[in-house]
């Protein structure tokens, strides 16, 4: 299914400009993403739902292609210079059975890092990536970009935190005093590993359920960047 | 010295805004930053110029206070809510002598990972950051916030990574297959740490200095993010 949209007023684009919102993005359990690399994530994953591009794309026969005009993409993208195709995304509610290793995201704030800590998660193994209820929307177009396609292919849900005391091992990463060295953590089966807030760390109630905490040994400064911190985390927990 | 500042167009006000280009902060060796944590860090190297704040602040005496309006304030940030103080800053151009653990930025291209990488650096004891040609500017007020204040302490400056051939050992982090795991690395007692282009990665220039290419083992996607790379090869790598 082939069509040439010349129109900026053309229901198809306006129904994906309005993904650009998140009520709209919740209410249709649709989001927009972008860059032939996602695209190939998320056909890996049937989870594409409509195509804008520019130029031809080869596709699945029930997957609709829109070509459209440079102007038009540059409306539907977040990228100042877009690489040429814009697409409309399911939501990936699959429920998740049997998450052993998991990353907590408690009150991440900046869609880049939310992104990058996705992208990061799937590159070490991880099953699952939860946020909680005050962390940014993980289908801003922002935290999709940042992600390079990692949210097709690694399941990121909202949820707390406490549903998963006694049954796995929460692991939080806490610049206080009385943390572990990382180094020294005896990691179970089961883990969560719990990231703070890039300003404010970890929040008292977070800390109630922390089974370990662990630090990062690191001189001349206070603390690195989310992104970073859990890098250097994730490669040796996982 | 205190002064209340209260028009826009107050010449100090007008000269501090002309450190937003970079050719105005390459003529005068000057550039802007923020933050308290910032100045502290900077004060700390001696390398305050001058201060804007809407509130007192204490300061050395030789060191003046312009103290300003919201409005003035918000003109000097280049954040959407500043935290009350902009400060004029010196480059700081000492030469550096017997810097045995250096990192090197390829053509790193968003300020946001250089600045992260500058404090990583930090962080893990690095000596010195050199940045290739056509990186991102270092001054670049996106690089300065991205730093948290490192930027004062570490040096950091442009150069060619040809002038540590022999000297030290040349670490390339590379993707390619002939890379090793950067886990069996023998490390000597000087290196170059080198890191290249988000999208591009190492150029061909580059990889002929190499005496070593390192690759941290991950799966599912083709690459992790160059600030967390960086932060996971620098906390084993120091």
């Amino acid at each position: 299914m082939i069509k040439a949209i010349t129109s900026k007023d053309n229901p198809r684009v306006k129904f994906a400009y309005s993904l650009k919102e998140n009520k709209n993005r919740n209410a249709n359990k649709m989001f927009l993403a972008e860059t032939f690399k996602s695209l190939e994530m998320a056909l890996a994953q049937n989870l594409v739902v409509e195509v804008f591009a520019t130029d031809y794309v080869e596709l699945p026969e029930d997957i609709p292609l829109n070509l459209v005009s440079e102007n038009i993409l540059k409306k539907l993208s977040s990228n100042v210079n877009p690489e040429g195709v814009v697409f409309i995304a399911k939501m990936n509610d699959k429920e998740v059975k049997n998450a052993n290793k998991v990353l907590y995201l408690d009150e991440i704030s900046d869609p880049g890092n939310m992104g990058t800590l996705i992208r990061t998660a799937l590159a070490f193994n991880y099953d699952l990536v939860v946020t909680s209820e005050n962390s940014v929307s993980i289908y801003n177009e922002k935290v999709i970009n940042s992600s390079k396609g990692a949210i097709f292919a690694i399941p990121v849900r909202k949820g707390n935190l406490s549903s998963y005391k006694g049954t796995h091992q929460i692991i939080v990463s806490d610049l206080s005093k009385n943390s572990i060295d990382f180094n020294d953590l005896e990691l179970k089966d089961k883990f969560v590993l719990v990231l703070g807030n890039e300003s404010r760390g970890i929040s008292k109630d977070t800390k109630k359920l922390a089974d370990v905490s662990i630090i990062i040994p690191i001189s001349n400064i206070d603390s690195l960047n989310v992104s970073v911190a859990g890098g250097i985390l994730m490669n040796k927990i996982h």
